[in-house]
């Protein structure tokens, strides 16, 4: 029941702390045989790493992985998989003022009320550095969902604060260290980001994430939905307030003949549905839009209390992500493949890996 | 692994079909001792029920509960708890028509390619009758918090198509059929809704639940955060599209300034993180809103294909909910409830129940 | 983490008490499509039914069960299956006598202590009748089993007390009360049986159960191994204090050239393994030994405590099996089939259907 | 669902190979504030150690373990703790021969028609050296559980092959390698196993572990009793071919009468059931006994098929255990503290840690 495990059949056991030796994870339940190389996770983890531009955090980590098992002559052994992350840039200093006060908003208030102890030491276990292992974890379940299905999946920012980013194309994402899908609009981002960090303030962001290519299919009826697991997984990412599925929020003012997608030989006419219908995949492009809010770690000055309960002013300093939805695209994305690949797994227990006759395609265009 | 479980520790085994011979669950996990009576059950039972207005379905069941095992003399015994609801008002037709199309929006689609056979009844498993069982699950689970911990659950529906309805006051929540937290609205909505139910179509509505008095320190930092596991369970009901915690998508423009809750030794200043920081309770109220899409089943005509993937033109008639968020309020109270419940039990599993000193009160009014 | 739970991808909730108003469990992960009748069930909890002879308990129950969910058309549909028998012998009397006091070697002592609450009557949910739906569920294991790998799955008694009852055919089996593989040596069986009913007293028993058929590959490496599963399910079967796989206890004495199962191309020379190699299957049969310890319910006085620790005396009456080995057969097939079936699903998921060449047949005759 | 996770509230996630880069294991549930050195485990993990005697493998290996997560100025904080011991004496030699040829009564056989794929180096996942992790996990538990319950864990060896080894006393288990409670045995021991090296054959072992100490009440009454989980850990070790519980096989020959035992005020006044009554603790010593198989790696030539299916001659050389039962106390030692402490989190988390009135002390001396 491990509350650090992720999926049921291809399970990721997360384990670390900001700046305690190593974080890392074990990936059980990957399929045998599959190719699998340390750059395949590298790749992906360098898409999320810190200190890669003056929008996120100064910490520099190399993040280089080291898989410890379950790989022989570089391929899967259907063995768990370990892979480990030593924290480099973990600064030796005095937590102990930090540690008796409680930033608002911050996770500490109820980490400390949950367990009775806490590592101050960068958020202890709820950095989002913590996130890593998720990134190197996703990476085989992309490569895996790929290569077996055809699988595709892409991400991207759509709002910074209330800037929203227009869609213009997919190729821009990773021109840019905002994962916009959008060329023209960066010198606003930077400039906005810019001016938000000598305000010493933070600010939330929107995150779209695809997946295309996959089968009908995937996916329970209840509770252990498709869409229940996207959003468990979603919103079990630091600082997500909010998940939607296809049109979402803007399905409440809908109408039935405005939402529901129309099919014709040709495929579905729209994806309100976000590619889910009742809970099972539709064999459309399974989109999910996440809201991350505001950094907790700001310089602006604010009320709190400390251990004792006695009121204070906390201000934080130190090295933080103004925005950490600037780095949430790859892990977005790490999510809905970890996700759907532990929902491919369920069903080919159940169902084998028949293909049901009558399939339309994806969207149209 | 069971799909149709909800919880780890207090774990509901949800079964049934519309119009099978019966829904129910197994409840396992209950702690032992409690008083529990039928009513207690029925109650909630009732607020979810079909057929008591003339804007919900017309299909008339009394989801009169039987209770097979787990109690003795009135009181829990620890062990599995089986409720049982015989379908009573399943409509003997001839479904070989809609056996063969699908319903734009709908799971049929869905349901069909993952398992190559389908139970056409109402839905089947699919249908909104399934969230009966939840219900009355739910209501084993408000009951101990209650005693327990004095834990008060509530909703209201705060959204039908697109109209907004303001809160008033919690007490005219059981006085309409709408769950509406507001007298003066009823008639808009019901105008609203004749017009809609003459015009063939169906329109979606925005829920919002929330949780008082429950103590800081349930939940876990990762994977199986309290919001998370919130999250799972609301878009695991049918016809959830948006999950949204505290503050929910509105974090997106929000400055960490603005959206971080200040704390004094009174209590909290404000609750954008909806009782949640880091995934773990901060003894402020577990807010959460819902975004539920219209329903599928409407009259109007509309594009779709058959099993053979030839072009059908679909139009549904018989009983159907023109809005299923008008009965959802009841259905993610309960859900609330239940994770709630699972989450009490896994920190008392871990961390017993010791109270840690400095603790403040929840929100300031 | 339902405790009621067997099976992870074939999954099995269990509820119910003795004297409760019915037993039954949800079957979750079944595959669609399977033909599946109620007499498909029927006929094996017929065999385990109480009431068909002298030898055993003589309360009358039919175990008619009613399958109340999960099938259309004489088919499953890869929903849960909630299998409902309705108790009918249950004596009404007065337990306020049997309530008070503690049966040496009985669960009743450790009941009350976990829960602080325990329903008397026949046992509660201890009682041996709850392996009633266990049986059910087997029922359609082992036809999924026999129709998709082939696998057939038998058992005997192989020792009653201390008469040791030799393998003779097992066309025996079906043709007494004790389930032997033996003609010869039933009047010996039954005339120690009458002697121990009149004595007051009870006996233990082993049962021998196999599974031929099975591929090799299904298990895992550790911890959740086949033979540790199989332990698993065994050992949670009322009455059971040991379990052997193949060889089992022998093989502390064996040596290595004499245990380990030399491989030709025409099949294996022996199965001290039990068919299951580092927790794998191999594709010899798998075998599996069980002990059942004698009932603690007999007529014979015996020193207790009571609720208040005070010391009493205790001898049980009512109808009580003087051998719960008896019916052990059954069961414990329909413990292996879902074991097995488990792991053929887990198999599934993880490494598809593909056979690896070069495989060897089961056991050379 | 991951197979390599043993326990459900306090969940082991055991990774690597035996000439892997590393082995080790994430320990998740861990109740915080728990003082915790990296010498609690190294104590534990130094008696399982190989190359400590010339009766076990000859394999150098320090098993240093290094502690990467989840604690915080020493004491646990309630997050994942993993831990890491480097693989030192992996030689580095050709296994292209052993690559292509299955050792009788080895898993290699069953690992390549599951996998389609083997790790030959050492037997790669079904070494024994995954054990250490276990045993590592175990030294917490068996810490936090003489802490919070004063419960006592103790094991010897009390067969090996078919010499017996009568119980002397417990002090005399440190003293030998073989973990033997009885000192005067000792140079039969060491000749057994010196003329068994000899002869290039290996032997088996039976052994036995028990737990002192622990209160009525833990278990659950079915399917995950705590005898079914205890067997399941203890099957789940490599080589182990049976398990028993108290007075295990021989429950089969004996008499109600004698089987059940007796309770005064005083105590228990025996201990068939070995501290288990219907699947919960009773407070009574918890006793468990193993029968280890021999080795399957020997030197004496066998029968066996290659990779194509082809008749071979395997014999094996290199570094093996001649008996793996003569280290496996302190891993069974492991394992029942691992079980009990999940089902001691397990019951706390569903009846509080009250005590109900009445308990009679364990067993009477």
């Amino acid at each position: 029941m491990s509350g650090s495990t992720l999926g049921k059949l291809f399970c990721v056991t997360n384990f670390g702390e900001s700046h305690g030796p190593a974080i890392g994870c074990v990936i059980d339940g990957c399929p045998p045989g599959m190719a699998l190389d340390v750059a395949d996770i590298q790749r992906e983890l360098d898409r999320r790493r810190p200190g890669t531009s003056r929008h996120v955090t100064q910490r520099q980590e190399p993040d280089a992985v080291e898989i410890l098992s379950g790989i022989y002559e570089g391929k899967t052994t259907g063995t768990p998989i370990a892979l480990l992350i030593r924290n480099q840039d973990a600064r030796s200093k005095d937590y102990s003022n930090i540690a008796r006060t409680f930033r608002p908003g911050h996770a500490d208030y109820a980490y400390w009320h949950k367990y009775g102890i806490r590592d101050p030491r960068g958020g202890g276990r709820s950095s989002a550095r913590l996130t890593a292992p998720t990134v190197a974890a996703g990476a085989l379940a992309r490569k895996w969902l790929a290569e077996r299905y055809g699988v595709r999946i892409r991400g991207c920012m759509t709002q910074l604060g209330d800037v929203a980013i227009p869609f213009e194309d997919w190729r821009h994402v990773g021109e840019n260290a905002f994962f916009a899908a959008n060329a023209s609009i960066i010198p606003q981002l930077e400039s906005y980001m810019d001016a938000l960090r000598k305000s010493g303030d933070s600010v939330g962001a929107r995150i779209h994430v695809e997946a295309e290519g996959l089968p009908p299919g995937w996916g329970e009826p209840l509770y252990d939905r498709l869409d229940a697991d996207l959003a468990h997984a979603m919103m079990g990412l630091n600082a997500v307030k909010g998940v939607e599925i296809g049109a979402g929020m803007l399905s409440v003012s809908q109408r039935g003949s405005e939402h529901g997608d129309e099919i014709t030989p040709a495929g579905f006419l729209s994806n309100n549905a976000g590619g889910i219908l009742g809970g099972i995949s539709s064999g459309q492009p399974v989109t999910v839009s996440l809201a991350i809010k505001p950094t907790s770690s700001i310089r602006t000055p604010r009320q709190s209390v400390d251990l004792d309960g006695a009121p204070v002013t906390v201000e934080t300093h130190g090295r933080h992500d103004p925005c950490v939805g600037i780095r949430a695209t790859p892990i977005a994305e790490a999510l809905l493949a970890l996700v759907l690949m532990d929902h491919a797994l369920r069903h080919r227990a159940q169902c084998g890996d028949v293909q049901v006759p009558g399939r339309v395609p994806g969207s149209v265009a």
